[in-house]
């Protein structure tokens, strides 16, 4: 397989210049979604992508499609993309990498002289963090169909701020429809945002899917009495009963590798320091990239829940309100990073993509997979979140050579071929 | 032992009569110290202790201090009381039949034609619970030299507003020292606010004594990261560290009866559904009414907060920050309440307070006891606070007659002295 090289300096200058609207003093970035900041990163990208030559749409909810052309325009385009909001106290790379490797895709093919046959397009995603709206990945959820254009932009802020009107405010609120677009293939490169890689010592993540996710909140309710005067034998302790349940959701998760169980959220009654809790809540995320085996974590969890409620005279509200079904992705899209990873002769593992992805809803309408690259200590949404010039160069060279794979090559000048030629 | 009764209705119907001030629709009583309805409270209170004869000193911190004079002025009253004020979904009867019972006293006093050799003295405790300006027991804290009276008169409510201007607002900064008060024997009548009396189906606790406590922060600090890309085995997870420390306090103290431990309160961080905890802070309360055994689970905890460190890898912050050493209560007044309440046959039990009052601090500086009656279930602090006109009275008799024990009757007319004999 012949390969292409990136412009490794260029792609590393254009994410500092990037990070810098919203920097934080800790080196990371806050670029909430839809913000000034947001407005003043989305312009910077557009004005970088016309200067590379590409044409700019922006949907009915915000979503960005820079489009370089191929030499057969009646062809759906080889996407890729990602986001450039961030998390309140994000870093630098998630989602801002997945935009900015696409961009230098196109800069590179510019570079070489490539013309492609397939359009290639750059898609940023409308608020994917989800921190300043919820849910997350709205931009790319939207025009999968998984929720309707007006309940997003009906959305509000803790301020009560509307969706749709701050697209309006900062000039993002397109006229393209926000649905309908179909790629011959969809590519997004991200860091890990896990140990992974780093743990196993490879420089690419060929990443297969998206695990499935079941969400619960639950509610144990004991009864609520004075520290002081209470014996321990007359107690019905919610906290006590909830350290149990927790303790059984990590049980679970390590019964079913590669699984995940997870309480981060918990919200005690009274939360009085002398009295005993009366009433716990907690949130429960499980996690597994196979079905039947999250099917199973869930029909232990709900056993466990009814042996606790017996044994220990608590009562135990569990509501399974989110299910979200493992995403297998494309096997020609997985191959084509694989083989581009191979040719390109860097190290990599097949991998589980942990969280969500704007990659997995437009799973739901095309050929997809993603290209994972190593984070510093698998931390992210995080100001310290950190990885390299190298690590980034050879995330987006595998990008490029996947993408070329499947848009194909119809011109490309003699000296390119042969430089690249491994 | 002769004994005297006491009028039954009369005390239920001023107990009915002052829960109206703050009453609530659930039929419990919000009377927030040093508020509009706490100085209704207190000038009803002091009316109805002038009708009976009383006269009345406030002093700086507010205390309120009714006495019914004695044959022998010189020497120090015999006293009781308790507070006025309540919890936010406070009950009817904690603090109030403390009160309340004491003027039942004098009225009894009055009604049998009784003179003591020691004047009689009923007092209201300010602010005892801690609601509104903590900490709890101020007004007894002051007088036993345990807070500054400065301190206390600069305490700041949530609103900021000054204790010292509220007492000044509603008109209850008084002019007498706040301490330096003596008395022969003080005595408070409580509902138990527990659930002993209850499960032993007995009308009066003799409380011997308060328990010690020892009340601690901890945080537990692991590392914080992305519940769907961290795999289990490389997660340092705060919260499941915390459960079992959590765990742990309860088997530290059901291995030492009747000690009591407790985890009130945890606070989260950074608390988000799909974020391993990094951080949780809790409280700890470990109560005893021996201070070896406490000071025995206290070494526990700290041992084992050695041992949860090295095994799970987290670090914890163990802050002691608050000691309060088991209270024995004099010997003298115990016996005067337990003669009186087998002279007046109620079954009985010795107990230990297991939540503070203002007795604990006043015997710092006064011979002390406690009597107790039972309430519903052991429920307090809670608007359905619940007891009866029957066990009202049998805990306002025994004070009646252990106070006269104490107090000494100087002079009764034959015809009372006739009726009350067994």
């Amino acid at each position: 397989m012949k390969t292409f090289n990136i412009n490794s300096d260029r792609l590393w200058n254009s994410l500092m210049e990037m990070a810098k609207i919203g920097g934080t003093e800790k080196g990371g970035c806050r670029r909430l979604a839809l913000t000034d900041l947001d407005k003043q990163g989305r312009e910077l990208y557009i004005k970088w992508a016309e200067e590379a030559g590409c044409t700019v749409k922006v949907d009915q909810v915000g979503n960005i499609f820079c489009t370089r052309p191929g030499t057969d325009n009646s062809l759906p385009p080889v996407g890729t993309g990602s986001h450039l909001d961030t998390q309140p106290s994000g870093g630098k790379f998630d989602g801002v990498f997945g935009v900015l490797s696409g961009l230098e895709v196109v800069r590179s093919l510019n570079d070489h002289g490539i013309k492609t046959k397939h359009p290639i397009e750059i898609s940023v995603w409308t608020n994917e963090e989800g921190s300043r709206f919820a849910p997350a990945m709205m931009g790319s959820g939207v025009v999968s169909g998984r929720f309707s254009l007006q309940e997003i932009l009906d959305t509000t802020d803790v301020d009560g701020v509307r969706l749709g009107d701050e697209l309006e405010r900062i000039g993002f609120a397109g006229s393209e429809p926000a649905g309908n677009r179909a790629y011959h293939a969809f590519f997004e490169t991200h860091i890990e945002q896990g140990p992974y890689l780093e743990a196993e010592n490879k420089q690419i993540g060929v990443v297969t899917g998206g695990q499935g996710q079941r969400w619960f909140n639950a509610t144990v309710t004991g009864r609520e009495s004075h520290a002081g005067t209470t014996p321990m034998h007359l107690r019905n302790d919610a906290l006590l009963a909830t350290t149990k349940l927790i303790q059984k959701i990590e049980a679970i998760a390590k019964a079913h590798p590669p699984g995940c169980g997870t309480v981060g959220f918990v919200q005690v009654g009274p939360n009085s320091r002398n009295t005993i809790p009366g009433e716990v809540s907690i949130s429960i995320d499980m996690r597994h990239p196979n079905d039947d085996e999250l099917t199973q974590m869930d029909s232990e969890l709900k056993a466990y829940v009814e042996q606790l409620t017996a044994e220990d005279g608590v009562e135990i509200q569990l509501d399974p309100f989110w299910y979200y079904e493992p995403i297998p992705f494309d096997e020609n899209c997985i191959s084509a990073v694989r083989n581009a990873t191979q040719a390109l002769g860097y190290s990599h593992m097949d991998i589980i993509a942990g969280a969500g992805h704007d990659a997995c809803y437009v799973s739901d309408f095309a050929p997809t997979s993603m290209i994972f690259t190593p984070c510093l200590n698998g931390i992210s949404h995080n100001e310290i979140e950190s990885t390299t010039p190298e690590e980034c160069e050879a995330g987006c060279s595998v990008l490029l050579n996947a993408m070329l794979t499947m848009a194909e090559v119809a011109e490309a000048p003699e000296t390119v071929k042969e430089e690249a030629v491994i």
